[in-house]
């Protein structure tokens, strides 16, 4: 049990660890395309373009398809006999509604067919060091999603925190059992840099999971992350990633 | 009772018209400080700042504070013995939700002492041409705050939509009974501009408020949008607006 009372000097004194720590590399683990969130969030998406999305996951295998919860029974659809999942957004992009209506959203996702859901931590109440609240706020989703066995992801906004705040929302969302941290909206200033994913993984350890999102758009940028120790990438560039992978031969 | 299956051809028409009238010409009504929706929505918002826009709010006699849902109470609390609104926005800023989550959200705001509701709509699902579905969206929110002596503002996000898509969810706007139409989240590609509220007046008629909102900055901004047939102003650079002056912060 973490002491919210004394969480930002445990979180100083981490990230000074994490500093003076030497940088720790990570493999792939096998193949690239079961990293990928294959990722549709634009508010303007229209249901082909859903459909488009789901179909590249199918073909390429990605891990799941990540779209707004108004497209959860779309997807499951589409996604019906395959093993690639349906991810909703919850509290998107911004994070600064209720944890009631983050319950109800989840909760709603679920029953229609969502086994991942990606939830945005409450900014604002991190800033006023309401720590308690943005416990609370991440462990409902956190037990929503293990009642049903679906995964919950937990975007921290990182670009919009301190290191200090970044430590501290990844210890919350540990301590609260999500099974993934998450850098970003992508709605927001940045997305996703390879020291934040080091940090990241350094804070919550080997036992969860680190996506990188916004603004990975090569395979080169993906690879970074992963060898930081990111275990999940969100993207829309999902296949010009994995493309790059194997570079196709010019030939003869 | 609106025909959904010609809509798209009303809307032309009426798109048609729209350019072959002449420009009307409105004037300020009141004090200027009475259209404005004194405004802070950036997820990092902490509660020093918001309280610090409630102040501004009652000194200088805005009609409300715009925020998000997580801090209903705190402005409820802040405003109390004043005639300053609580406004949330729902559904904010994607607008991609399901209704039953915008409707969950709505019902908790208004529960919770606001009394002016900004929802978004389902842009994709408009440009799916699902306008049964988006009427519906907007109906259950406007329905909820009828019920409440609330006010429902519905922002179409103009800068996404084709003009006759922004003629059509202005018509829907009006169909389902809310009482604002708005044109943006000030989170997407652009806001408010002086011929978009030129068109959006012309279609609801004199009966529906019209509200301009992002990248409204200078009294000079405001004054066209009030010229063009604006009858609420989102902003959070007020207090230069109503001095005259120029602004300093650019913000949400």
């Amino acid at each position: 049990m973490i002491d919210l009372n004394n969480i930002e000097l445990y979180a100083s004194e981490l990230l000074d660890k994490f500093k003076n720590s030497p940088k720790k590399k990570y493999e792939l683990k096998g193949n690239l395309a079961s990293y990928i969130d294959h990722t549709i969030l634009k508010p303007e998406a229209n249901e082909d373009e859903v459909k488009k999305v789901c179909s590249e996951a199918k073909e390429f295998n990605f891990k799941s398809v990540c779209v707004n919860p108004s497209y959860v029974d779309l997807c499951k659809q589409e996604l019906k006999a395959s093993e690639v999942k349906v991810c909703i957004v919850i509290g998107f992009p911004l994070g600064a509604n209720t944890s009631e209506t983050k319950i109800a959203e989840a909760e709603q996702a679920i029953a229609n067919g969502a086994t991942e859901l990606d939830m945005v931590i409450n900014v604002g109440r991190l800033k006023n060091k309401d720590f308690h609240y943005v416990l609370n706020d991440i462990s409902e989703i956190a037990k929503l999603t293990k009642n049903t066995n679906a995964l919950s992801k937990v975007i921290i906004e990182t670009c919009l925190l301190t290191d200090v705040e970044k430590v501290i929302a990844c210890l919350l969302a540990k301590e609260a059992g999500a099974d993934f941290v998450k850098t970003s909206t992508g709605f927001s200033k940045a997305g996703a840099t390879a020291d934040d994913i080091a940090l990241m993984r350094f804070v919550v350890g080997e036992e969860m999971g680190v996506k990188a999102s916004g603004g990975v758009r090569t395979y080169e940028d993906t690879m970074r992350m992963i060898e930081n120790g990111a275990s999940r990438i969100g993207a829309s560039a999902s296949i010009q990633i994995v493309k790059g992978e194997k570079p196709v031969s010019t030939g003869y």
